[in-house]
Parts: structure tokens; C-alpha cells; sequence
């Protein structure tokens, strides 16, 4: 019956592409340059005893679907907060942001309709589009000149009934940043909705750590649709739609990863609100993890590697083949630093990488043990202009 | 731009389909039969313990993807208990139910491949047979020979490389069972594999709770994958598939659903952890929400309402319009009784329905109200057999 997974599993193992879970104990001396707890609140006290707290009021689950029994009145006092927090008519939270992609995407967009979307936008968006059964062009990565070239050119071979525009605001693996407001003016001239991922975005991009879509001006713009994650800046679980109010009510009547999946626990929902009331009293949180990424960037640079200049918490070093960067990965966490292993099919072939994410929390003593292990790591053939040129390589939608 | 969504919400306005999200107080009086907290585990005291004692242990989110950083001790823990709670050989936990059934369809199928699919499956079976791109074959509810037919039919069109069947255990809106050993058996004859939601069969299916599955004599069948739901019978949020080693290797290595989401949040895993635990120690929490989805069924039917035999822990009351049976709902929860209210598109036209979900902890004193509540409800046209005639009606794949 499953012969053909091993067969599957032995080309991968050949070509350094298996995968291994790793399990994580509490306590550790690592530097932690992996996850994406990028204001370090996921462990913060306010935020736990928030989480805390939810637990004793509403027990550990949400015992049924939003439209159920799940909505409490945690799940819609954070929606009316983090949609004036991001200047949002009206917001909706999912179990996860994969799911607040499939929702969204799927609810709007059908068969008679087109998707336009980045070529390195993340697995969630690509599965809503395919599910969707739209029309799908994907295009040159952060290009608004492709986007109003397929726009054109779809409209020529077949017209379509609406259009979306699909965007992260920033990007997970590199952690470069969309031209959010060239984006919006292209689909302004042909009647396009944007629909912007800001999971990698808000927290750490943009006034206070609004994100993308705000700091391009485009906070409670009728035509943009956001979606955002609550278990990155947030340091929680969960994903959230932000948008017009009209595409909100639509969500909850159509889109079937809201109603016809559990609520997002109540812990997770007053983790994130806990977390949200601290970057709102403390927006230099935002600036600080770019200030740290930044460094980071420049020590990695410094050690002779090609890497990513990060707009966001992220910045990337590209080693190339997957071998090479998997065993350069295992020497960081042998000496105490623990950073991202990005393989095909999470990149392309020929660029895979280590991801350093900033927190806002990082201390001298981390630098220093960072820079140690970055000069430790052979220099690429890989230059800079190399690991930037990537767009339409990536196999998607 | 978003006129269209007037539109559509008016049409649905007019056709009683408006769904409204209302916000649950933490303190109520009410009977809730609308939850899937079946064993009322959500809110007991050391299901709350363990996900408070998590929360301190590791922080509230998990930080990110399981691969990344996102596996704890908790865990891997927690999947080992389950596996052999249920007789599989491995397990792999999801954010989410909804992306447990997409990663592993998705992974396992492609467009070669054949899937055939319950007319009653959940949303996110459905979705996870359009998004693999397979041949999909949609076949009459519950039915074996369907199945056969369905196999043999898609074979002489043209040969498939590779068959999954996908079924329910027990059906999530009416409460009946699938006849797993002989669609096992049928799928043995085809060589295809046979992959089982537990969603609703675990915890009050099976002896001692463990499923569907288990009870049909599959527990570590090697052609048959389970998926579960931690956010009912364990009373907190999350999904599991378990199955033989290699597929969840496989999953790990290429389930999009599982890579590139973040790892259910340590709170939600401890809690289920409890749960489980608490399962183990008391077999007979499954009996009792069995015993009394009986005694639901017997009161409803005594009130003169075609309500459909309980085999887990659900029995539904179909009253048939929308309007009316939103009414009846509303009248229930004015007279202190919460109960699910599905309608179209989780029902077919016609068919909407009271679903009534028994739990563990129901007291005389809830019964007697249910009783007075439910005669209160005006006596329907439809049979006890109109409301199982039911297959093939809802569009579905």
C-alpha cells in the first residue's frame, strides 16, 4: 500500500530533502533566531496570565464553531481592538492564518473571477487560489508593472467578472517589503481588490507596528482586504480578516473555514489581546526588532555571506544547495543558535538558506554568540544581487 | 467594489440564510446542547490545570511552524499517548481538523488519483479532495456498494494510479455511524485506501471511547488513516492524523497544511493531553454521552419531531425551512436551551435542522427542560424516513 512513500522518502534522503522533527524542552540556553516570536511577548507575563485567565473563565476549548457555541465575548472585544489598532472597519478571527487565507480567498473569488498573485506569496494564499477554481496568473515577484500587465491581458483573452490582487506586505522568507502603494493604485485603474498577508508584516513594519498596509497609506481603504496572524508579533495562535464590513458579514455567512471549523481557543485569542495592549503601549517594540534585524544583517554580511536586507524582523543568508545549508544549520545550533532551514519546496532549487529572525529582546552576549557562529559558516559563490534575482522561480498556484 | 456582496446578502436575507455571530457571556444558565464538548472535559479542573501549566511552561503560542521551532515536549508526548490510545502506529498533530484533512489528502493524492467521497463528508474533506487535484467520485451516504461501484466505474473510464475513500465515522450533523469494516473491505478488493474523519466518533464512539475505527476492528489497520479532532471529545482546539509510519513521514516531509502553519499552541495540546488521560481513567464518560444522546432522541421524538437515531453522542431534529427552524432555535434559547441550528449550505434545501448534542454531564434538571422546551416546538411534516433519505442532495466535491 505505501511502497511508493518510501520510494518518495529515498529520493528526498538523497537529495537532502527529508525533513525531521526536532522536539524542543523548556529550558534551553539557545539563542533563538528561528522562531517568529518577534516581540518577544509570547512569553511575557501579561500575556500568560492573560491566557491564564481565559482558561478559568472559558475553560481550555471554544467547544464549537464561531456561529455556534464559539464566539465569546474575548473572540469580539479583540476584533473590535485590532480593528481600530489597524485603522480597519471590521475585523474576524480564524483558527489560523492559513485558514483566514482559504476563507477569504475562496469566499470572494470563483470560477468567472481572476487571481493575480506575487510569485513568492506563502502556501496558504497559492492553496486559496487553486481552491478557489479562479483564474490565476502569477507574477513577477513585488512587480506592480506585471500586475497591471496580467491585469490587461487577462481582461484581452477572456473577461472576467472581478479581480483580486494578492500581496504579502512583507515577505516570510526574505522579509522584503511589497510596494503596498504602487499595488494599490494599479488595481484602483482596473478595479481590482488587494488583498494584503500581513502576518509577517504587523508587529515589527510601519507605524507602531501597524504593518505594510498602513504605513502605505492604505488603513481602512474600501478596496483592501488584510489578513494577519496572531502567532508571530502576537505570540499566540490564530489568524484574523480585516477589511470593509461588508466583506466581513460575507465572510460569516460563506466562508467554510469559519463556519465550519472550531473557534480559535479563548487562551489564544487573550494571549494575542494581551499582546496587542503592550506593542500599543510600547510601539518602539517594532523598531527595535528592525534595529535588530538590521544588525543582524550586517553581521552576517561582515562574515562574507550573501544575505537578505531585511525591511522586517527577517533577514536571510543564501548558502545554495540543501546539503550545505542543512549541515551549516546544525553547526549554528551546536554552538547555541538556532536559525531557519529553508529547502525546496519552501524555496527554490539552488537557494536554499538560513533564515535569522530579529527579536526585540536580543542582548549583546546573543550578537556576539551570533557572530561567532556566522564566521564559522564557508563564504558562498551566492552574491547579493544573485539571492535577490528569485522571482518566478518558485513553482506556485 | 463590494456591491455585489449587498446583493448576495440580501438574497440570503430573503431565503432566512443570514448567519449572525452572537457573543457568548462567560456566565449562563443555559443547557447547552449546540457545543461539541461532549464529554464536558473543556472546562474541567485538570484539563484547565494542564493548559495553565503549559502556558507557564513554554509561553502562550508555540512560536512556529512544528518543523521550525514549533515541536515541544508536549507534543510529541501527546502523540505518542494517542497513538496508542487507538492501536495506530504514529501521529502527527495540526493546528486544526479543517488543515489535518488537507494535509493529508493533499499529500497523498494528485491529479492521477482517484477519491471517493461521502455525499455527507465535512467541508474540509470536500475542500481537501478539490485541492489535490484528483478524480473525484462522490457516492451515496454510508453506502459500500456505492463504493464499489464508484471504484470499479472510475477504473474502466480510466486506470488511476492510486484510490483513497473517505468517510466519516460519525457523521457530524446527524449522528449515524459509517459502515467502516465492510467500506474496508470493499476498499481491500480495489487496493485503495480507506481514510476515516473521527472527528465525532472518538471519545463517544467505540469501547472506551476510541472510535469508529476501533470498534469496526481497524485499529492499526495498515491501509487505513484516521484523522481526529481534539476540539470535542477533548474539549480544547487542534487535529490529528494517525496512521502507519511512513504516511505520517510523509506528511512531515510534504503536507503543506502542516510545513507551513504554525504548530498548535502548547496550551491547546496539554489541554487535550488531560483530556485524554482522563478518558483513559474513566472509559465510561463515552457510555454516558452515548446514553444520554438516547434519551435526547427519546424526548424528542415523544414531543412528536422526526429526529434521527444517535449512534455517537448527536441527534438531529429536522424541521425543514430555514426560517422555521431558526424560529425553533430561538425559542429554545429564550426558554434556556442552546442547540445547533444547521440550515443550507451545511444542509440541504429543506432539511434544516435542531441539532441536539448529548454530553457526559446532562442532569435530570437539564433533561426536564429540554422536554418542556422541545414541546413546545410545532409537530413537522417530515418523517422519520424523509429525514435519512438524505444522500446525494447536498453539492458536494
Amino acid at each position: 500500500m505505501w511502497d511508493w512513500l518510501d520510494t518518495r522518502a529515498a529520493d528526498r534522503e538523497a537529495a537532502g530533502l527529508r525533513r525531521r522533527l526536532w522536539t524542543r524542552e523548556a529550558d534551553h540556553a539557545l539563542v533563538d533566531l528561528a522562531g517568529n516570536d518577534y516581540l518577544g511577548l509570547s512569553g511575557h507575563p501579561r500575556v500568560r496570565a492573560a491566557a491564564t485567565a481565559a482558561v478559568q473563565t472559558w475553560g481550555v476549548g471554544s467547544t464549537g464553531s464561531r456561529l455556534v457555541t464559539g464566539t465569546t465575548a474575548e473572540h469580539t472585544g479583540f476584533e473590535r481592538e485590532l480593528a481600530a489598532f489597524l485603522g480597519a472597519e471590521a475585523a474576524l478571527v480564524f483558527s489560523s492564518g492559513y485558514l483566514a487565507n482559504l476563507g477569504l480567498v475562496t469566499a470572494l473569488a470563483g470560477p468567472e473571477d481572476l487571481v493575480v498573485s506575487d510569485a513568492l506569496n506563502h502556501a496558504s494564499v497559492i492553496d486559496a487560489c487553486r481552491l478557489s477554481g479562479a483564474r490565476r496568473a502569477v507574477v513577477e515577484h513585488c512587480s506592480p508593472l506585471a500586475v497591471d500587465r496580467a491585469l490587461t491581458a487577462a481582461r484581452e483573452t477572456k473577461p472576467y467578472r472581478r479581480a483580486y490582487v494578492l500581496t504579502e506586505s512583507v515577505f516570510s522568507v526574505d522579509g522584503d517589503v511589497a510596494p503596498l502603494a504602487e499595488l494599490a493604485e494599479v488595481c484602483r485603474r482596473h478595479g481590482a481588490a488587494l488583498l494584503i498577508d500581513e502576518a509577517h508584516g504587523v508587529g515589527v513594519h510601519g507605524p507602531g507596528g501597524r504593518g505594510g498596509a498602513y504605513a502605505a497609506g492604505l488603513a481602512g481603504a474600501p478596496d483592501v482586504v488584510l489578513t494577519v496572524t496572531l502567532s508571530k508579533s502576537f505570540g499566540s495562535q490564530g489568524g484574523v480578516v480585516l477589511g470593509p464590513q461588508p466583506v466581513i458579514d460575507h465572510l460569516i455567512d460563506t466562508a467554510r473555514g469559519f463556519i465550519f471549523d472550531t473557534a480559535l481557543a479563548p487562551a489564544s485569542v487573550a494571549g494575542a489581546r494581551a499582546a496587542l495592549e503592550l506593542l500599543r503601549q510600547e510601539p518602539a517594540l517594532a523598531e527595535r526588532v528592525h534595529a535588530n534585524a538590521l544588525r543582524l544583517h550586517e553581521i552576517a554580511t561582515e562574515a562574507g555571506l550573501a544575505a537578505t536586507a531585511p525591511s522586517g524582523a527577517v533577514t536571510s543568508v543564501v548558502l545554495g544547495g540543501a546539503e550545505r545549508t542543512l549541515a551549516a544549520a546544525r553547526m549554528c545550533a551546536d554552538y547555541g543558535v538556532r536559525v531557519g532551514c529553508f529547502r525546496p519546496p519552501s524555496v527554490p532549487d539552488g537557494l536554499s538558506r538560513l533564515r535569522l529572525t530579529a527579536r526585540a529582546d536580543l542582548t549583546e552576549s546573543d550578537f556576539a554568540r551570533v557572530c561567532a557562529v556566522l564566521h564559522r559558516i564557508p563564504r558562498t559563490d551566492t552574491g547579493p544581487d544573485q539571492c535577490n534575482e528569485r522571482s518566478g522561480q518558485r513553482s506556485v498556484v
